[in-house]
């Protein structure tokens, strides 16, 4: 399964915030359940951050004690291994201009040079974060600006990646979103006040409203009253991550004006055009495929079936490992329901393959169950490249596409058929020009330069070279 | 939200049967998650319980230490208010004649009667439950006859209600179920064994196969190679309760030969026949009402389409009352999304409607989203009468349908329309004959007798009286 | 170190006694930390009971819950292996006569043969507890007398061993002594009601009077504005436990009109009287030790000083076993102040050895650390036989006097010389006479008969035949 | 009760050493209950910290990560009010220089200065402790010489208060003291390696030696094979804490030469000595001035009692305040026992009186209990100052000795007679010159310079003036 890193929002009202930013970061709870973590601005900053879901690592006395009209907020993901709370966010400096904090979504690309370089220049970091990195430059440039927006200004220009975060500082809140856009970051109207958030869903469950995403390389500074936009640096266009759509964000999020619902079942719709089957059912893997297979049954008139049942209480549990053959493992989580499968044609939907592993289990128990055909269907083009902005796929060695054709992905999958959405497919399904989107990953062509990459500008120069 | 009992599982193998018990009690999870508990007999009887799910009770030197080759497991739901690690089950007797072990589902309408009864006769209850009188009863004629059969005959006669039990006594496991076959149990092979559990979805996890359901008023005694049946008196027809097709278990699971994923399809398609509209989706409740929904699309050719994402974090989480409005705590659970249902017409589909209150907030909610019509239709009749049998629906005040006409009632729910499956479409939906069927919170006809209640046999008289 | 099973305490008073309760425990919670329990009785017995320490068992919250006018509380002591919430008391029955709860300190001899005996009637025990047992026979002889006195008197004829008890029956509060008066309990006036208790220090928190000791063999119904005494059978003559006096009871209390401060400082002095040493220094094994030290020190002149220095925090601690030397492992717990030791002559103090393993390393870090002598002065006599009465001193074999001759044992433990003191020295300390103690883990012979082993009497009878 | 502020180690081996960092710290552990933290140096900086007790924080599991042969440990005291993780020590740097991790004891006096001073200069503080003032400072230094003695030099020159230190900085420890040497730090000798310590408790437990104390002033880089020594700028003479002889160490420590026990002996002695009373008993308030108490009986030949029984459940406990009197609550830490108190006339022995609360409640219950006289001696001097270098006795406005002469305190106290010790008393006691000791609490007169107060040197000249 795919992993995003994080959750921001940031709040600044005419009343207390802390139960404002504990409801929406409910709301943000699937971008992360490791760590949960708020700031609020009274006379002092005070922090609350720990290990755990939303609802654990707040209750109202905590939330009574958080009183301020401004604050930040933080989900952070999951890691396999240890826990860390040392990497719980908002982080904290305390500096001759005041106090900061921060929270921030993404990756910088050149976080490791940063280090180094400020390194010999004597800085001693106390954490292993890129939080650390860009709370300090800042806390550096005000020093010398005594100005917030010149100094969040002189650190984009250093930092390189992607970063939607929000940073609170004498009694204000910044939001700013990197100037590719890689992450989301929507502003917003509430009842007495603004919210900049990772995702519109916090504004929906606040009975707030959308105004707009935060643009590209934008610095917004949200008050209670009003809001304030200034420039920070926008990249010639924009790169917003393509999986955001395709399966991080609710189905119920609108991002950078797409709704991620819409998109998944145009997806869905896409793959049904391109590669009709004659089936008898279309079959989501649960829960990520279903909005995909909803689409590919609307456009091909196959009747959706849910013929896989998921066990909701094995999601993020310890399973363990010796007392489980393969096969029983992804039983526990995914038992199929019979007569959607015995001596049927199945269409087997889901957003994305990564290693192909749960896939070809899944496909093995199909068969298993009496399936007479198993015709996959990719909402995602064949992952081919490592992602250096956050997402949890990092090593080609691990990708099942890389240095395969699709046929020979379909045999090692024991598919009937084998069809991913293609990148211009997937774009058409997106909405948005090709230019605008990070397809890093499955174009092996990246926004930015990263070292032993190629950018997307350098491809389509090859490209034209070529032609 | 309706909730059932308990969970039950009993096996015999010729190996060590916890990790078997462990991971069938993940399956029927769903069923209870309170607590969980075993007992295995080895020399002696081990036995294990806790509060927590299963996951959390077990660990792998639990597991080693419950070592036996016979054994039965527990799962028992979530109640409203303080846990009570008193009512974990199994329960565990000693007697002159050796170790009882017993874990049971449902729920005896005579216990307070037998109870008193027993207390005149110098009996001291160390429990409140119903299982210490149904084992210590068993004890009681165990030390008479000495022979378990007689004696658990004996005690199916005196005690009146629902329930599938297993019992473990001497190395030796029974499977019994009520004269009426009210709760599931069913009989299956594992690879070196036998076992009975409360779902099937427990034997298709370990790779076993149904033999067939524990038959009404049956005796089963689990043996590693064999197993041998004896009449314990079943009822002249069984009364099996409906609710478990149409909401309780899992919809991967087979109850008395019903798929419950087919029967919910299969209401789904009655209602669209019986209840057509011209809409532009059908969008189910979820989870509880996504088979019956796909059932109605299938049939009335509307669309399926998903219009409410449920906040997966928020399942059963203690939810702080004061810092929500109604309205926004349907949404933190349920948030439309939004071009499903704005400018649209809707059928709406869940399970079941009880108190009306969740519905309720959901119609609003549609509405404001900016639905054009939210029409309404629900997989089990109207709920006028409450279950003596172990379904947490006891009072008649608390049913919106008491004593309201469906019209009423869409009115208080605030649907454009209303249309409830009847009782006879439910009965053909699940294809057993309606003298099969437990109906009495639909009906207010139960299939024995409960003071202040009529049977089914008698109302079936007061019919045939009036005409 | 030795361990005594459980501290009782009832009350019955005008107002709430939750809160008198839960302070009494505390008291007493050097006599168990196992897990902490308490019974009200309001319209309806209420129980809460949990694992732990008093002030981790209760809250303001439960004890507020615990609303009542009498109670009975109990703290259970810390077993090794695993913990076990089913042995946790008060332990309750319901009945036709009502509702009963019941506490006990102290161990039947004949529990095996009544369970039996009473399975073979058909009786089913649900818990493996002496505690069932009594309140079962408790429930069954009120059932047939509706008398509580009588029922409680007709039990007492039935079970044998030491039992300090309190039963909570219809708002009444019982306080019940064995016919030996084996373990201790007092009766007290507290500021609106009485109280029964394990220890004087109960009474002493909570600004209350020892009224006086419960007698052997007596029954005193507790009320808030009197109590009642009946008889109950007491043996011909008490046999109080010694080793309240010597190690269990805390040294301010006063068991059977003895302050166990006082006979531990009267144990050291006749040791000093009858063992002296031209020694430098007396040291106790802190904290048990202490009061005797003190003892000797001021009959001997020969000054007392704190040679060993406890380590506060490694009290009841799990240690990693691989991790620390035999060595290490004691001085973690006891480490030598060097000027007290080194060159010096040292009287070391402690109240019993049972297997002698402590001891022993204690002497070898002495003569490490340069004592010139170490000189042993036990303040009780060899154990040489078991408890049957609830102490931890069970099998003969793991006692190191058991068939060894002081002399033995001195060059076992590598002292210079060691000397316990007599039984008679003993019985001289505590002020009561011989016939008026249970001896029998140092001289055995037991006040009443246990199979195997001679009683008191008999082994007169044989002293007089022998002379 | 006085606080510390912690407890540190160090240690370089040729074997793993985080059993032996673990084992030391269970010896410190009497100088913070609130958090232990350990680093240790591979190839990498390990380090675990977590709020707790040593034995709670550490498991093998973590141990055996923590694989290194040079490390750091640390325990920190239990502060009133919440909780704080991120001040828990090791703290950690990571520098181009390398990785650094720094423990340490004591309070530094211009940590706002410096902290406000480098915030000027840019610098951004990540947390609110004095620890990574020190360890930027350090990393800074070592940017600029690359040499760690001369970074750890220059820093000393630039902190001014009380540190006991230990840095691990690229496989080496070093030991570094303030130049009064005013918190305790002991250099030994263990079987395969050097340990620095703040207490040589931690070297008798792990059977090492101590080689010396660590010098004021002094840098002692501790290896496996050998140590070397570095001068850091002693001051021109030490000003060692008194208290730690008189309360904080554990008696059986030796600090700075001189064992803790026998300091406190000769404290009793010489109270006696000058304050003889004609008494029955000589009673400690335990365990605090169970040694002072001893001392005092030795010498007046007044006989040793233990007369005040200690709850050792109450430790550190919270104790619920709404459900006691200020009297049950004394009563429930230390209940009187009654022969040593009634009819008697008592020498009560404390180590010291801060806000003399605790005492008053103490004389009322010994009157309450029958005592004809109480007779307080105190083993330190009225506390008329505060402590600026890490004690916990802040507000001059909470000492009872503040502006009030001793009878005055008596009478307050409610005492027949109070003698606390005298300056003069207690420096020969500790038989170290004047000069070598702060006794700023007891005189007003500092070692070093704090705004709005005076130094030692100031106020010899003043003396020499008044002259």
């Amino acid at each position: 399964m795919l992993r995003d890193h994080c959750g921001v929002v940031g709040v600044a009202a005419e009343s207390q915030v802390s139960n404002t930013i504990f409801n929406a970061l409910r709301m943000l709870q699937h971008r992360g359940q490791e760590s949960a973590g708020m700031a609020v601005h009274a006379h002092d900053t005070l922090i609350h951050k720990d290990m755990g879901l939303v609802h654990q690592v707040f209750n109202p006395t905590i939330l009574e004690y958080l009183r301020g009209t401004v604050g930040i907020g933080h989900v952070r993901y999951s890691t396999t291994g240890g826990s860390s709370l040392e990497n719980a966010q908002p982080i904290f400096v305390d500096t001759a201009e005041g106090q900061l904090a921060l929270v921030h979504n993404g990756d910088l690309v050149n976080a490791q040079q940063l280090r180094d370089h400020y390194k010999t220049k004597g800085w001693a970091f106390t954490t292993t974060g890129d939080s650390e990195i860009i709370i300090r430059l800042l806390a550096r440039y005000l020093a010398d600006t005594h100005d917030m927006i010149r100094s969040i200004r002189t650190v984009m220009k250093e930092i390189k990646g992607s970063y939607s975060m929000v940073i609170m500082y004498n009694g204000k809140v910044y939001g700013v979103r990197d100037p590719y856009g890689i992450k989301p970051l929507v502003l917003g109207k509430i009842v007495d006040g603004h919210m900049v958030s990772s995702e519109s869903v916090a504004l929906d469950l606040l009975d707030g409203e959308v105004i707009r995403d935060v643009m590209p390389g934008e610095i917004v500074e949200v008050g209670a009253e009003i809001f304030k936009s200034s420039p920070g640096g926008a990249a010639l266009s924009p790169a917003h991550c393509m999986f955001e759509w395709v399966y991080f964000a609710r189905a119920d999020s609108v991002l950078d004006t797409k709704l991620a619902y819409e998109v998944r079942r145009r997806i869905g719709k896409a793959l049904a055009r391109a590669a009709p089957v004659d089936a008898d059912f279309v079959v989501p893997v649960p829960d990520s495929g279903r909005a995909h297979a909803i689409g590919y049954s609307y456009a091909s008139g196959v009747p959706y079936a849910e013929g896989l049942m998921k066990n909701r209480y094995v999601d993020r549990t310890f399973i363990m490992p010796s007392q489980l053959s393969r096969e029983m493992s992804i039983k526990l989580k995914l038992n199929p329901i019979r007569p959607v499968i015995e001596d049927k044609s199945i269409v087997l939907v889901d957003d994305s393959i990564v290693r192909g592993t749960t896939m070809r289990q899944i496909v093995q128990l199909l068969f298993k169950f009496g399936a007479k055909e198993v015709h996959i269907r990719v909402g995602s083009p064949p992952i081919i490249a490592p992602c250096y902005f956050g997402v949890d796929i990092k090593h080609r060695k691990y990708f099942i596409a890389n240095g395969r054709s699709v046929e020979e992905i379909r045999e090692i999958l024991g598919a009937t058929s084998l069809r991913y959405i293609t990148v211009d497919e997937l774009v058409e399904a997106i909405e948005l020009p090709y230019d605008h989107l990070c397809l890093g990953c499955v174009t092996g062509e990246y926004p930015l330069p990263i070292p032993g990459e190629k950018t997307r500008f350098q491809a389509r120069l090859d490209s034209f070279r070529q032609e």
